[in-house]
């Protein structure tokens, strides 16, 4: 298998050996160079080949992260910051091998402040985490992009997901950050003000920066209340266009969606059959409403005044929270349910966002393109944002099929591009998309370089992840 | 006068006299050097005393960006990027000299996108004139910092005002910028995507950089539709605690004001005597909803309950637009409403954010600064970002009026920084907060200078402003 531009980098034999023995020195078993952890590492979720690290250390504090960066750096051995693994681009690969750093024993609350409604966490620890420790203050941390991801990998990756369209992305609901630098020191992006004007918006520069920059240490999240009323529901359109043209117009109005979630007629056929629903098999709205009770009422209505007006069928609207979760785990289990479509055969799950008004001939043109293929393609998307992603099964033992896939990924995000859209809106660019960017934002490819070579002049951070600094 | 650091620093004579040569003959009547052409670009209302450039140049287009930059570039002289010059802390002085490029003649509107809820300007409109242009379209651009500026400096200083409470503040709102760099080369920062992860955030990097990384030449925005209904009133509390408090349980509630704006005795007392007003001299919210009939009615009436609750005065409620306008037009005039106070005197508006559950205590003993030291000096607040502005009035000619004043700041921007805030919430650090900034971020300016330094290796764009590269 031969996708994308994987290939292994140069690697530093000398400077590794120095450093595992450093490491294993200084953190005992909590450093390991066994084959099943370094391959743990190294396999997630992505469609990539894993390319495995040399070890893996797992850190439990900022002392820690200062003692694994300095060796590396004075070293010159690659660091790849680990989370959970749950990224798509292959962020957590080592092409050039180096040292997974597992955060996963960073997992604290640091502290909360119901009163200025935000928390500060380790990078460790997972959203569905967080969100047990906030019940009792009747918060919550809302993004949400499915996976059960660590806050860390989120904020590296500028995370988003179902609910973006009413709460916002990561860099909108990061207040701050503590990162560890190459050289060692620990730098804080912000106070914690809700807002300021002082000086380079560092916070923002490293949300997104897929732990090419740094090690991050700590991070102050945003939070909600949780609402006081939940609404949601379910609505089936005649194609495509008539459903993006209600999230269009849902939009425009004005309308507070908490949730937007179009889901097309191959994936409402894969969720049936997965999660054992009996949805009519048409392109269809998934929608919540988060309120009080008199908003959510109003904003449903709304909604399905529009839905009529676009052609849809009746929406079908549920405040049971039974009912609810059976549809959002339908939601959530969208990747899964795609992929038992063809449980002989991998996935690719891949993302681009365009502008709301592009979004209805996009899909359009893609599923053209996937029926002209033959492909088993579902597409599900973050309407409200015009971001869609595509799960596409290929047979990667198969090189025709591989190159199939690529050529299709090729096209989508090129159709992005054309319409004044993104190759990625959540799932970051990684090892998978780095053409892509170059297309998408040509001479500022050249000062996220200078950036890179700024902040980290030996390249031991996450190296060849987002673009390649020759 | 000596407020702060602003001692000019070295010249650069020779490629003075150069770039004064190639922009007299490229740019002819569109390049001044007159004394009155340079005093109006540097005379603005910043307290700090003007330093004039050497040349004002009116752009036309990024062609003319680009000449400008490569002349400056070439001959390493400063360029001032300059809007309307409405900036509050030395941000257009020249301390090297150089070129003030001035945008005021770059103020089209370069495409609109209803359906996508977005715009595309040149940086010298101003959000009056933007605002004009979008009335037919039923969107508008929400940030309001009082002043008609121009929303390339809007940009440049990462502005906000009275809704950011709801709309967010200009990192909030700015989807993509073109920009020319040290190497005259035009670069853009994003698609016109919603939200995307395609590498570092440049867009946000550019946002709150004070001219000093690039020319900003393009700007693409988030646009709000017009709401159906507006609301809005006035309540009076017995002390500036039991205000904030209201303030903070509004937040807590979730109940999305447009703007909760706090206004003190003194300040109160200043409106009244400018604007012709009646309001009791007690610490006073002013308030504004944005909504349906009935998210407006629903809002206006839970803000009442917490008014009560907090032992606020009656709740005043208008949905009347000429009486709105009365009220708002009274908050916008509240610094000249202040500078009236004392017309004899210089006045000083500075700046600080912190969490909302210290705003009480920071206002407070601010108040309570301000009557040690015999300050004339009301306080006006965007109390639901935690932001809230002293205008201190002081005599520019009496040494000892401008330690005072000088003192009196250093001690609010400590007071903020000890309470987990920032030294400015909207202003920017410009000239005036460069010590501030060390002490609220440390080593974090050690990043920024590295950004500096890899974008602008001349150091020709904006210089000494924010930090000192030295």
């Amino acid at each position: 298998m031969a996708l994308r531009d994987v290939k292994p980098d140069l690697r530093n034999e000398e400077g590794t050996v120095a450093v595992l023995g450093i490491l294993k020195q200084t953190f005992g078993e909590r450093f390991q160079t066994g084959q099943s952890f370094r391959e743990q590492h190294a396999h997630t979720t992505t469609y990539l080949p894993p390319q495995l690290p040399d070890g893996v250390v797992f850190v439990e504090s900022s002392d820690d992260v200062k003692a694994v960066v300095s060796a590396c750096a004075e070293h010159r051995v690659p660091i790849i910051p680990f989370g959970v693994g749950s990224s798509l681009e292959g962020q957590v690969n080592a092409p050039s091998g180096g040292i997974s750093m597992d955060f996963t024993r960073m997992n604290k609350v640091l502290r909360i402040s119901p009163e200025d409604l935000d928390v500060t966490v380790e990078p460790g620890i997972t959203r569905e985490e967080l969100n047990r420790e906030l019940r009792a203050t009747g918060l919550f941390f809302p993004i949400d992009p499915g996976a059960n991801a660590s806050i860390g990998g989120m904020t590296a990756t500028r995370a988003s997901g179902t609910n973006a369209v009413r709460y916002g992305t990561m860099k909108d609901n990061v207040l701050s950050l503590t990162v560890v630098t190459a050289s060692g020191e620990e730098v804080r992006t912000a106070s914690r003000a809700r807002k300021s004007s002082a000086g380079y918006d560092l916070t923002r520069l490293f949300v997104g920066s897929e732990g090419t920059l740094g090690a991050i240490t700590s991070i102050t999240l945003r939070l909600q209340g949780i609402p006081e009323k939940i609404g949601g529901g379910v609505c089936a359109f005649p194609t495509v266009e008539a459903a993006c043209n209600a999230v269009i117009m849902t939009i425009q109005m004005g309308i507070p969606v908490a949730r937007i979630e179009l889901l097309d007629d191959m994936q409402i056929r894969a969720c049936n059959a997965y999660s054992n629903l009996s949805y009519a098999e048409k392109p269809t709205l998934f929608l919540e409403f988060h309120g009080t009770e008199e908003t959510v009422a109003l904003q449903s209505q709304q909604f399905a005044e529009i839905a009529a007006d676009c052609g849809g069928d009746e929406f079908r609207y549920t405040a049971d929270a039974e009912e609810r979760a059976k549809l959002w785990n339908a939601r959530h289990n969208a990747y899964w349910a795609g992929r038992a479509l063809a449980p002989e055969l991998d996935g690719l799950s891949t993302d681009v966002c365009v502008p709301i008004s592009r979004l209805a001939q996009c899909v359009v043109e893609t599923q053209a393109d996937i029926a002209r293929e033959g492909l088993l393609a579902p597409i599900v998307g973050h309407a409200g944002d015009g971001n869609f992603h595509v799960l596409v099964m290929f047979d990667g033992k198969d090189p025709a099929s591989v190159s199939k896939v690529e050529a299709f990924t090729e096209r989508l995000s090129r159709r992005a591009l054309a319409m004044d859209g993104t190759c990625t809106g959540e799932h970051g660019i990684g090892q998978g998309k780095m053409a892509f960017l170059e297309e998408e934002l040509g001479g500022s490819v050249d000062l996220m370089r200078a950036i890179k070579r700024s902040f980290d002049p030996g390249n031991i951070f996450n190296p060849s992840k987002i673009f390649r600094m020759t």
